[in-house]
């Protein structure tokens, strides 16, 4: 009842520490919840001004982005047992793209790993503490070992 | 072994929302974890200055509110059945106490209720957001209802 039933873990673009991802299955397995996973590639909007510009985006690039991004996810994802349609690879904001997949799926707690006390993520705003101020349900914040 | 030990809820001083308190020691249960309780009296230091200024400062008035307190933190301790070397009363800055409490005392997992988004605590800075930046263990932000 005060239990969840649906997990999302929000995997980070840089390699996410193996800490967090266990730290989401035990709580899964504990709350006997599904677990989903979701791995956002941070990217900006390209805007075609109309200025007669060569935008510099290479396509290219961005398929192997999304196919390395896709082999990462995949593999941690058979390593947490998840299955393949609990698995979100989104580009975009990592805040809104989990947030967004959160409410559609109702997801009653976000798992995140969060940078403390005097880390660049504490200035430019973390994603952890995007989700913090704009999910609507429950964000553990799983301390990253690093800092 | 990924799972949490010891689990701290620190306790709002206008009166945490029962659902916070019944997701901690729901949790604490599922991870076989000690559960701590946490209120804070939020309160400014008194400056004496030296302006030979009187301070409007009545310490009835103090000594009323953390008799106050102590009762409301006792009763949702016996509720959570938190033994009595397991809650802890401070006054100071919220976040301060929480994270040097949960230093102090090998917490693992902070569990705090967490207001929303336009709320007026995402302005100030809140607890939650004090507590997500500077503690150096995890923290749970719980949604609360109201938002």
């Amino acid at each position: 009842m005060d239990s969840y039933n649906h997990i999302l873990l929000a995997v980070d673009c840089y390699g996410q520490h193996a800490s967090v991802a266990d730290k989401a299955r035990d709580l899964a397995d504990k709350c006997q919840a599904k677990l989903s996973l979701i791995y956002v590639v941070d990217s900006l909007p390209i805007i075609d001004a109309g200025y007669a510009v060569d935008i510099p985006y290479n396509l290219d690039v961005t398929a192997e982005l999304m196919a390395g991004a896709k082999h990462r996810l995949d593999a941690l994802a058979e390593r947490l047992a998840v299955d393949e349609q609990n698995r979100w690879l989104q580009t975009g904001s990592p805040k809104l793209e989990i947030i967004k997949v959160a409410e559609q799926n109702n997801v009653d707690l976000i798992v995140v790993g969060s940078h403390g006390r005097h880390g660049l993520a504490l200035l430019l705003g973390s994603t952890a503490n995007g989700v913090l101020h704009h999910a609507s349900c429950d964000v553990l914040a799983v301390r990253l070992p690093n800092d």
